[in-house]
């Protein structure tokens, strides 16, 4: 039996998307790999599971490497869920999403699928890391994200990081060269301001496709904004304890009003 | 010009849901109501948004109530993104979601549509309250859960509670007369282990419903699920900043790696 550690990774872009080929390969060199990926592209998908459709996985061969593959019709989290309980034979050491085409950082992290499905993992007990690149497009380049990922994942697996730990990686869209390092952060206080672009189908009905612009409201050098802007990758250690503790004490005159 | 407060009210079971139509009722004497909900039940979307179908939404007439009603073919949020930019004429001073069939205490805000709503109004500065019911039946009595929301609500417009909160309240399902009343709390740390029910559908391929049980591993009388076992509502205050600050201090060795 094999002493590799066990590694699961997942996205939210598709199992097909160059970002999860690119993660895929870089895990390869550091334990046994089994991919548990969306058939179809889930962005913008967050938590969402399927409850009122039924979950179909099937095993594929998409490249000649060594890890396993499944694609699945769920959702991202539906992806890791099926993979705990169906799929993998043992708990796995290490979930890794990603890389997500486009940034996950801020308020982002709100609406991803990729690190929902770290969050997943981590609700479930399995260390997990979500790796986003700040680039949107089908042939964006992957050098700096798969460096930064093997920073982190043989910190990983020296046992330097805390062993319950859900990290939201981004990585800047620039080349190796003008990298400044990994930088620890907070979220940003960001947030979209949508815009509507309004249309009419041939039938005259109006419809519209959700666009919108990003602001950040928070340009302190601790979040990760700060350091996407500045040539960093940011790490923020995320977690899905959402209780806002600094408002306990300002409602606790509520308690036992009936 | 109306002096009354702005109330925008959204939810996740769809605009037809029992739960909204009792929330709606409660908030009409409170101000002028504006309902933007899901032409179709949304359970279990998350902070799902829509980014591959464009949005739709219609003018309707439900009830005899003075509120104004808008049915919209997307999730939760879109509803909330949809009202703020394209239907209200101004910020609306509340924005009260559910009442959802169903818990979302613990770890199920996490995957509630009712709770994303509520976290997307907060997003945009205007302060939120999603209200679920632990009863999943459409004919579930909302009795308490309209008592709670009037008493947290005016509280809230009686400048008694912050401006910029975002509860998560939670009602248990017993009659009035057994109600112990209001704790506020925090989320308890739990989870769902999943039983995946396995079918073959009539060409022999195999599919899963997603089912599971639910776990309570922290049974400490701060929290939400113990709150509610003893038959009180449950108030957690949420935020969606989800950096795990305690990581920070754990992670900066990898400050400027590269």
């Amino acid at each position: 039996m094999s002493k590799k550690p066990l590694i699961l990774v997942v996205n939210d872009d598709s199992i097909y998307a160059p970002g999860i080929r690119s993660l895929i390969k870089v895990m390869n060199d550091f334990g046994d790999v089994v991919v548990v990926a969306p058939k179809n592209p889930q962005s913008g998908m967050s938590h969402a599971i399927s409850l009122n459709n039924p979950l179909i996985y099937d095993k594929v061969i998409i490249d000649n490497g060594p890890q396993i593959e499944y694609s699945c019709n769920g959702t991202p989290s539906d992806c890791v869920k099926i993979a705990f309980n169906k799929i993998l034979t043992r708990k796995p050491d290490l979930c890794v999403s990603g890389i997500n085409h486009g940034s996950n950082s801020s308020i982002n992290v709100i609406y991803s699928g990729t690190m929902a499905a770290a969050l997943e993992a981590s609700i479930s007990g399995v260390p997990s890391i979500g790796f986003s690149l700040l680039n949107y497009s089908s042939d964006a380049e992957f050098s700096l994200s798969e460096k930064v990922a093997r920073i982190i994942v043989s910190n990983f697996f020296k046992n330097l990081l805390p062993k319950d730990i859900c990290l939201n990686v981004n990585i800047p869209n620039i080349s190796v060269n003008k990298f400044n390092g990994i930088k620890i952060c907070r979220q940003a206080k960001a947030n979209w301001i949508e815009e509507f672009d309004e249309r009419k189908n041939p039938a005259g009905k109006t419809y519209y496709w959700l666009t919108g612009k990003f602001f950040n409201n928070d340009d302190n050098n601790d979040t990760d904004e700060w350091a996407l802007i500045n040539n960093y990758a940011s790490i923020v250690p995320v977690k899905y304890d959402l209780t806002d503790y600094n408002f306990i004490s300002k409602l606790e005159f509520l308690n036992n009003a009936k």
